[in-house]
């Protein structure tokens, strides 16, 4: 099959990569279109030290079991189902899991990948095709409701305005929380607003300590100190941004303020194909590019050095 | 009046200071004992910039008002009682506050100090004057189960054999948590043996993974990572101690873990009251010295060079 795959020295499009094999418990899929994530340019840097075929956010064809023939979606953590932390619900947790694209496991950026059947979500016909490949970053965004109370009235900081920001703010408006956008990109700001969103240019933020809670959605150093200075006492600081490395901080403010910080991850893909389904969310704005799986290597390119938003590569441009 | 003042040069001893003049709504009250606390020796190194009367763990008899006679003890943050986060009851964290013995305002270590009348509380008649200096330390631990959900079943580890981590442990395992407190003094781990509770040298403990709760009152910048290495997925880490200065701390863990960080400062008097009143925390085991007030330059140095849990200024020796 064809595969994008991480090797030593960088990605490369394989054209005659092997065909992935289920194990047991898992379902082969026939990958349709695949989204570039903030992880998988990480991965490509070295986070993680992963090795294999990319890609994790995806929809394709089930080939086999109860979804054979459907559109279908995956959850990415395929945990063991058997230790403690699985046994308490925690799956997306379990310490000996594989995280497909990110962690000893083949990502989607092939024609097949092999995906746990407890892990897909078939696709509502409603959904067009490009918009569940958003399933996963919008199901990660509304992670955030499920682990934090959030209403009406609620002052919220978005920091960043990229692919995870902008969701995370679409989904906290639809909550009823009074949402603003912190951003450096204007053309990124200005589509915020289009979709009904307030937006603040980074050099315009007053550190004036009135968000009841902040988002990061950064994914730089600097975003845990801006939401310090930004966050009021008793508030909350939710990290949806891993940051490589070590970073530098004061955190004396955490005490005195008795501020919470929430880190937070993988979300619900029912509840995000709902929304989808349910128009409730804008993903198409989001999309900048379409490349055919043989052109990773230029989407890769572009996703690194302009500030796009979400590129796709199209893996099977038959389907619509 | 005597007093203990922290000036350029340091701490110093003074004979003669001018009493204080209570502003409108501040009530005078006649020290009787006051504790030495971290926050005091970290004050003297040059944390917050404070100059004044150091002291703010206390116990008083109200010269005047409804408590005139009684023995009382004051809530440290001193607010405005008018801006919107007092409206909102979050008086402790008052943008305006000033703060006995800490921040804008003469403190403890003196014959006479003024506190606002509404930050009294009085001392019931079975508490002696000596355990009732505890009252704002273990209000501070007091603050743990006022903020997170603890109960029988949940496996906490405190970090830090000192006079805070002592209180948290107690506190918890009163709350029914299966408390292990991991320090570096065995003479510290030793008394909370005899305390009832289960101990750990540090270097003993294993990085697995299976705290549900983390409360770190270590003073260190390594205790977050320590307790980052410990907690379990979505557990949760109390930050009790604030750490001067910048730390160097890789977050990613956080994120990826789904684990929250709660920043904890003061607590509830009435509730440590109360218990000092139940004798459900024992604070008598817990003191190494106590030092007539002109001997405060003393137990400073023994505070700052030896591994002593509380030690106490005996400010009216002629009061049981």
């Amino acid at each position: 099959m064809r595969a994008v795959v991480l090797e030593e020295g960088g990605i490369r499009f394989r054209p005659d990569h092997a065909d992935p094999c289920p194990a047991p418990g898992e379902t082969l899929v026939r990958v349709l279109a695949a989204g570039i994530c903030e992880t998988d340019l990480q991965l490509i840097r070295g986070y993680m030290g992963f090795r294999g075929v990319l890609g994790h956010e995806f929809v394709g064809i089930a080939e086999e079991g109860p979804y054979r023939g459907r559109r279908v979606v995956g959850e990415i953590n395929c945990s063991c189902g058997q230790c403690e932390t699985c046994r308490q619900g925690l799956a997306s947790h379990c310490p000996t899991r594989s995280v497909l694209g990110i962690l000893n496991h083949d990502g989607a950026f092939a024609d097949l990948i092999c995906v746990p059947q407890r892990n897909l979500h078939p696709v509502p016909d409603e959904v067009p095709t490009l918009e569940a490949v958003f399933t996963e970053p919008l199901a990660a965004a509304f992670q955030i409701p499920a682990q934090v109370p959030v209403g009406p009235g609620e002052n919220v900081v978005v920091l960043g305005d990229g692919r995870l920001g902008n969701l995370c703010a679409q989904v906290l408006a639809r909550h009823g929380c009074e949402v603003t956008v912190v951003g450096k990109h204007l053309r990124k700001l200005a589509l915020l607003e289009r979709l009904g969103l307030s937006t603040l240019p980074l050099e315009a933020l007053s550190r004036d300590r009135r968000a009841d809670i902040v988002v990061d959605c950064t994914g730089s150093p600097t975003g845990l100190k801006t939401a310090l200075q930004i966050v009021t006492p008793r508030g909350k600081i939710i990290l949806k941004t891993t940051v490589a490395g070590s970073q530098t901080i004061e955190l004396a403010p955490v005490v005195i303020d008795e501020v919470t910080i929430i880190g937070s991850r993988c979300g619900p893909f029912d509840v995000a194909l709902a929304a989808l389904r349910d128009r409730q969310i804008d993903v198409s704005s989001l999309v900048d590019g379409i490349y055919p799986l043989e052109e990773a290597q230029a989407a890769f390119e572009r996703a690194r050095n302009e500030p796009v938003l979400k590129l796709i590569l199209q893996v099977d441009a038959s389907f619509p």
